[in-house]
């Protein structure tokens, strides 16, 4: 079980900046329990590996980079008492913790391949550059952003998704940082309510204005409410600009294409799959039925994702800046660009 | 407080059938309580003016026809033992237990105008004209299904909403019933959750293979499920054709549009507002932010309902039979039509 902290220790964790979600504190990892949110504030510590999956495995720590800075933190937490083949079976044992997420079998690989087997400093650089990435999203959005007005996001894609500044919930702040006196419209996001929970969370935290909303009032809302713009986060995204993210985000670009406003996608270039020619290939998670019914034996069709055809999406933000159409140009250019951060790597 | 009831006489309400979920029964008036729907199947007797109000007020009884049906027979209850200014005053109280529900306001002074004092006859004859208006918008519906397939349907319009077979739903049941292979797709409905409790236990009764969603999911299960239709209900339609409907109803109505799948509204007559030139003039219901927000103090905006712009419907499903495009001509043409229950009254 990991170790619930009090008084000053959980204090610092309060106010919630890119290094909060999830940190290294010299013996373990102390992380934000987001089971907990928004009613309860409560930071645990992860002391072995065993804390390490528990947490991944009961959506303590979600968001898929979250998980990812948080699993390598893990690795470097599980190599001062284990070596050799007991080392290797913990390194599964996290990467395993939860098979959908991608980010977390990226980061587990990467630290493990640390020639030096500095495993600590290859999380604290994995953690640096996501942080570094989701500031680089944020400035690069600002441009999109009108000086006053209200936009509308789904989904939670604030630090506690990605322990870095987050990536569509970054930019707004970033924006709202910059002077612009913009307004959030946050969508529950139901079956798990990221957004009801998490993000109106953040958004409280950041000080940015922020209303919620059900999901099918988004489209009431964009014409009552004359929303500017609607950004959202990605899960993958294929090489024609087709998007995988949470369900109900192709709703809204729908019906943002039928109101005329623009709808950004906000994601670092890792998001990016330049192997998918398109997203009919992307396979659609569907999760438990009892995540939606009210009523035992209802039958329920409960897909985690949907997936929205880059030609609703008007642009893409990203830490190389903003991708426009045609995409068949701009996704393939945007993987031949110099790796900049490659510089600071070991 | 309502009397409970036991065994026989709960048992035989059980199946729902038109005269189910509202009924006289000599000394009072039964009717299922919505409110335990789906957890429990619970049927409760209204004895007095004080139960019939506080089955209104409380959703124990729903659905703007339903209501109205309900309140008229509250009318004959409150007629056997009170008189004059009591009775005045007892009418009033029913007709302001939901000011919202204009069925309830037109059935209660429907009711009150009754000149031989005969109110129990008049409710008999309300509830009877809207069995038998139910049953004409199923049959009229009939037609727009395809032999076999997918349709979607949002919100609760069923016999539990109005007293009689209802409306979208009850157009489903008759399709269904005349031998098409239909299946539905219920979305469930936020902030109240009306398609999950409601729609899929109906659908469930009338035998009709049902598949519950979230309504973020309506847009790609239109595209994944091969959705041949959407239809609805309805609680307010404007001259040209707009409609204003539970919340949500616009984004389904957009996303049909958008992937070509023809958008049906079954409603009454009644249901048409020939004083509306459009929807803009129909006013949006704001309801309690509690329904919504997870964190006390979060800001809500929470619509009951929105409006749908007239050229998104494919064609109305009325007691008159199918009503298609251009609506400034075919509405002012069902307004002026005879009115053929008339006949059968006083």
């Amino acid at each position: 079980m990991p170790q619930l902290l009090h008084g000053e220790r959980a204090a610092a964790r309060k106010g919630l900046t890119s290094d909060v979600p999830v940190a290294w504190d010299g013996d373990g990892i102390e992380f934000i329990d987001q089971r907990a949110l928004p009613r309860e504030f409560v930071v645990l510590k992860a002391r072995n590996v065993d804390d390490v999956v528990e947490a991944i495995a009961t959506l303590a720590v979600r968001g898929a980079p979250a998980i990812g800075v948080f699993g390598a933190y893990g690795c470097a937490l599980a190599a001062r008492g284990l070596r050799g083949t007991e080392l290797g079976q913990a390194f599964a044992r996290i990467r395993e913790a939860r098979p959908t997420a991608v980010n977390l079998a990226w980061a587990i690989d990467r630290v493990r391949a640390r020639a030096d087997g500095d495993y600590l400093s290859e999380a604290r650089a994995i953690h640096d550059e996501q942080i570094a990435i989701d500031r680089l999203i944020g400035e690069s959005g600002i441009e999109l952003f009108p000086s006053s007005g209200n936009v509308l996001t789904h989904c939670n894609t604030g630090p506690l998704a990605t322990a870095g500044g987050g990536t569509a919930l970054g930019a707004i702040v970033a924006a709202y940082r910059s002077g612009k006196s913009i307004a959030v419209f946050a969508s529950e996001t139901r079956p798990l309510l990221q957004g009801a929970r998490l993000t109106m969370y953040e958004l409280g935290q950041a000080g940015v204005p922020a209303t919620l909303i059900v999901d099918g009032a988004a489209a009431i809302t964009m014409r009552q409410k004359d929303i500017k713009l609607v950004i959202v986060g990605a899960d993958r995204i294929a090489r024609n600009g087709d998007v995988a993210n949470k369900i109900g985000t192709y709703a809204h670009a729908i019906a943002a294409a039928h109101h005329g406003i623009p709808f950004y996608v906000a994601a670092p270039r890792s998001t990016f799959d330049f192997s998918l020619a398109s997203g009919d290939a992307i396979p659609i998670e569907e999760r438990h039925a009892d995540e939606v019914r009210v009523a035992a034996g209802d039958s329920v069709y409960n897909p985690a994702f949907d997936v929205t055809p880059g030609r609703l999406v008007t642009a893409f933000v990203t830490e190389y800046g903003v991708i426009r159409p045609p995409y068949f140009e701009s996704i393939p250019d945007l993987e031949t660009r110099p790796d900049f951060l490659a510089a600071k790597r070991h």
